[in-house]
């Protein structure tokens, strides 16, 4: 059997004004979810533990099958894996931002006036330096965003960071947190690659342009969120599974790529509102030709959410729908499991802990009376609450695939 | 936002003869609690696990969100601050009762004839000792109870009790539970405070008083239930409440200390029948001016199921639900949780692990369609069930205040 894992990041909410008190999966017409909900055996989910507010990272841990209370080390190694760096097992990774500082090195702007165009060159820039033995490797995020990863021995994720988090403070010293060598030339390792960048950046034709535009320069880098890069359990050695991923978000590739995931790159795959849908859903039904297990990420829902657009995320949420019209037809050697990795409601504008629906289509399995897919109808489903760390199990089992623990 | 959290002790029970077959959850006239269950999220909560049969003391420490298998280190610690000692993290608490021996220190009555009166003249006497270097300070509980609290260094728990637990046998040594050094000081101590009791007592007013009435002298002290008093986090540091508690029982005023809440005491808050409900719900209700927090505890639906009073127990709740009527206008900015720390079932007398409802009323929180506060009505609402372990977590989340794991 195969299974298409289907996140719908965020989709989950609370009752809306705008929506007569509704959610916007009570809310927004979704024939197809709702159909599938028919075929399904329902419930809620805590993505971590109930009442625990999940970050997008260890919620996909949970729901990938690994206790983020062990692997999530921080988010460096999350931040550089999303945006596409492949972070290996024992790296030390951190999230960065180019940054504005004075003569006097003072923080002028953290995010470097929020500069957008340019920081390829920056971060080519700043490539390809290997420090006291310690190879540093940068990748590009969004606008002032970057990652930095520190591969080679003797390294640790014992260092403080140098950004003092506000405007106008001088920047820190980094400094290890540990009485150890390893902390010591972490420390040493980046204080020099500081250094490096406030010689090399002032003189790029990104921040020659800037000046000239009368806009700050990206002086300086800020690092923070050290972490050890995990040793995730492999998708192929720990279920057997042939996995592949299709995101527009560079977390979720992230993250997959983490646990063993191919990644499909989808033409028109955004991670925004302007998505190309029904070339993700195409993409996913295909790869199951290939695959045996197949992660297909919707991304907007969350972003509506954390706008507080109500309205927008109803909306979104039908387009969804329309595009899983072709889910109904998949065979039933296909389970389809459709869920979230936390709610966002829109009275939040952020994640909350709120339990998320999940729905799992399988073959000959049991059912229960729920026919719609929201927040509300599945509270009475089969599955019944359970946590996000139960979900691959369960998804495994119902693969046929779960191994017996005893005779 | 704010916070009402309010625990009816050993609210939740099972089917009784007396009451046609119903609980006196179910049978009680609750409106007000049925309103607010019908502006709520309900569900069922095992306060420690399911099966799990919960004690007053394992069951507060659960719902305060501290995890009772790691923080329950014995009763006496938690004994000492419900009668209001100021037990310090460190500390070897235990349970003691005034008792009556014969001159071959054969015990004639563990509990001194149940004496009520004088007790606070004896616990004046065996103040303000220092054996060993260890400091014993002493406690008066409720009739024949107090509580021991060894202060000092080089004390442990692993000491016997001096308790045959049974009238007509011996008194027991105290003895050593392990090889050490702290162990050995701390049977050291108690033997000789016993010995000081032995010799202080039988001169006491009280004691002269009693004989003359023909009534039994208390002449010694039984020590038992040695326990390290926990560390537990503070609320305001864990939580970032600014907590108070409106209790009439020891008990509950001294868990609620132990995390970090103040205590408002209430005239006519007596944790009995008795106790006056409208100055307990007055006094939450005002303090939630001052506090973001307020812990409210009713605690005679308890002691009406250990007396197997069911009729009593439904009157009593049907009181304590006249009371809550100011509770139905508080503004949407306070949620409003109500929930029992365990079950009491009239049938079994005691405590029982039969799960327990709760109730939940956010602000814009989901609902579910349960409009009954019984055990047998929210076994159908949002919340599922749920551990006690959950409940604060879950009650931080809908005051907004819950932290993000990861990003």
């Amino acid at each position: 059997m195969k299974a298409l894992f289907i996140i719908i990041d965020g989709v989950s909410d609370r009752p809306n004004p705008e929506l007569d008190g509704k959610t916007p999966m009570q809310y927004a017409e979704t024939p197809n979810l709702d159909k599938l909900a028919a075929l399904s055996i329902t419930g809620l989910h805590d993505p971590i533990a109930p009442g625990v507010v999940p970050g997008s990272d260890t919620a996909h841990l949970a729901l990938f099958g690994v206790d983020p209370l062990v692997a999530y080390t921080g988010r460096g190694p999350f931040e550089a894996a999303g945006i596409g760096m492949d972070v290996k097992a024992g790296d030390v990774a951190f999230r960065a931002n180019f940054a504005t500082v004075d003569e006097n090195r003072i923080i002028v702007s953290r995010r470097a006036g929020r500069i957008k165009e340019g920081t390829h060159e920056l971060v080519s820039l700043l490539e390809g330096q290997t420090i006291e033995g310690v190879k540093v490797l940068i990748g590009k995020g969004t606008e002032h965003r970057c990652a930095v990863v520190l591969r080679g021995k003797g390294i640790s994720a014992d260092v403080t960071m140098n950004d003092p988090k506000v405007d106008g403070k001088p920047i820190k010293q980094f400094k290890p947190t540990a009485d150890s060598d390893e902390a010591r030339l972490t420390a040493s390792v980046l204080t020099k690659f500081v250094e490096f960048a406030e010689r090399i950046l002032p003189g790029s034709k990104t921040n020659a342009d800037r000046l000239q535009k009368g806009k700050l320069a990206a002086n300086t880098m800020l690092v923070r969120g050290a972490g050890v890069s995990p040793h995730l359990p492999d998708f192929s050695t720990t279920h057997g599974l042939n996995a592949v991923c299709v995101a527009g978000g560079g977390l979720y590739k992230g993250v997959a790529r983490m646990v063993g995931m191919d990644i499909l790159e989808v033409p028109g795959a955004t991670g925004g509102l302007d998505t190309d849908l029904d070339a993700k859903v195409n993409a996913a039904t295909r790869a199951l030709e290939k695959y045996n297990f197949v992660f297909l990420h919707v991304k907007a829902t969350d972003n509506l959410g954390h706008d507080g657009n109500a309205v927008g995320k109803a909306e979104f949420l039908a387009k969804v729908d329309k595009a899983f019209a072709p889910l109904i037809s998949l065979p039933d050697d296909t389970v389809i499991l459709v869920t979230g990795d936390h709610s966002t409601p829109c009275p939040f504008k952020d994640h909350s802990a709120d339990p998320v629906p999940i729905m799992l289509r399988g073959k000959q399995q049991r059912l229960d009376d729920v026919i719609k897919f929201d927040e509300y109808s599945v509270v009475r489903g089969g599955l019944g609450r359970i946590l996000g760390i139960h979900i691959m199990p369960i998804l495994i089992n119902e693969m046929r695939l779960g191994k017996k623990f005893g005779a």
